[in-house]
């Protein structure tokens, strides 16, 4: 089972894939936890460049990159970790590029799925798990953190992604999470929905 | 003017754009001389992972990586030699996409020019300056070399691949030269061409 964590930063989806994964140890399913940019050999080096603010990067590269990283991850740690039947947790898939470059990389919706689904070898995650919450609760939350260079893109951008999000958790593998509960609730809530989908 | 130099490895295209270098300078024209993968700040990275024999790439990263330095090298180098008014010899551009990837990229030809039309901003050479030579003789210039990635893959892909350039040869802005000649005779017919069309 392959479950993607998504929303915009400072929404809480790295602390509830974190108390996932102590739920999914307590049930004795194994799994791995992983996140794009950075899960895969390339990763880590690619993550250095697409978020350093120091970098100018063109709309088309800092997507090709992207993908890149996420091609490689597919490869090197997914598709394995799924072939060992394990629970594959992912901290940002797919729907973070549609949420995040659909307006700056100058392609359609549907060139950029059709992109990703060839990079990615038309692997999708079982589960969508989408946690809203308002840019402005984000950022209040994430206001003590420094800002990479997705996050200095300002509210502005943030409100934007948002919306992306919303239209996308229209779809029907997408669980959708209040931002505004708590880890626990969050958690509860997830784990619910996950029991009922596991074999 | 932007001149782009195209060929499977061996065929001595890095001799020739030198050497047209050299006679850019007694003609008192200013240029840039540069490459993919490698002209751009993000190059030099990418050239590292993408020609390393211990990297083990997906063919759509491998490509992405190729496109992500592309548009990097646009932005920064490219466009701004072109800005000031120099000329650009470039070795390798999108051709060399459309040569070497176009088997294991999974994409059609015309994809694969149109996602390069993207990240480049649709930026064409003036001319491409393509040297003919078969994958044989190629093969025994190089002999005493190391082999990159690339290299690596052996006669048949550099046979495939010189069948590739023939067919985008029939282009119009190609000048294709035998690459039995020698440097000095590759020059002079380069030369007389690129002061053809020279303003």
């Amino acid at each position: 089972m392959f479950i993607a964590f998504e929303g915009i930063d400072g929404c809480g989806k790295s602390t509830l894939l974190e108390n996932l994964a102590l739920k999914l140890s307590s049930a004795s399913r194994s799994y791995v936890k992983t996140r794009e940019p950075g899960g895969s050999s390339l990763g880590s080096l690619i993550r250095t460049e697409l978020l350093s603010l120091k970098r100018t990067l063109t709309p088309q590269s800092e997507l090709l990159l992207f993908l890149a990283d996420r091609s490689q991850h597919v490869l090197e740690l997914i598709r394995p970790g799924l072939a060992q039947n394990k629970v594959v947790l992912c901290d940002r898939y797919i729907a973070s590029t549609l949420a995040y470059q659909r307006n700056s990389s100058g392609l359609s919706p549907d060139k950029l799925k059709e992109l990703n689904q060839w990079a990615t070898g038309e692997l999708e995650p079982d589960l969508y798990i989408y946690i809203d919450l308002s840019a402005e609760q984000a950022q209040r939350r994430r206001a003590q953190m420094e800002n990479d260079r997705m996050e200095a893109k300002g509210l502005a951008f943030q409100k934007e992604v948002r919306q992306h999000y919303l239209d996308l958790a229209q779809e029907k593998n997408w669980l959708s999470l209040d931002g505004q509960l708590s880890p626990t609730e969050l958690c509860d809530q997830a784990w619910s929905h996950i029991q009922s989908m596991l074999p």
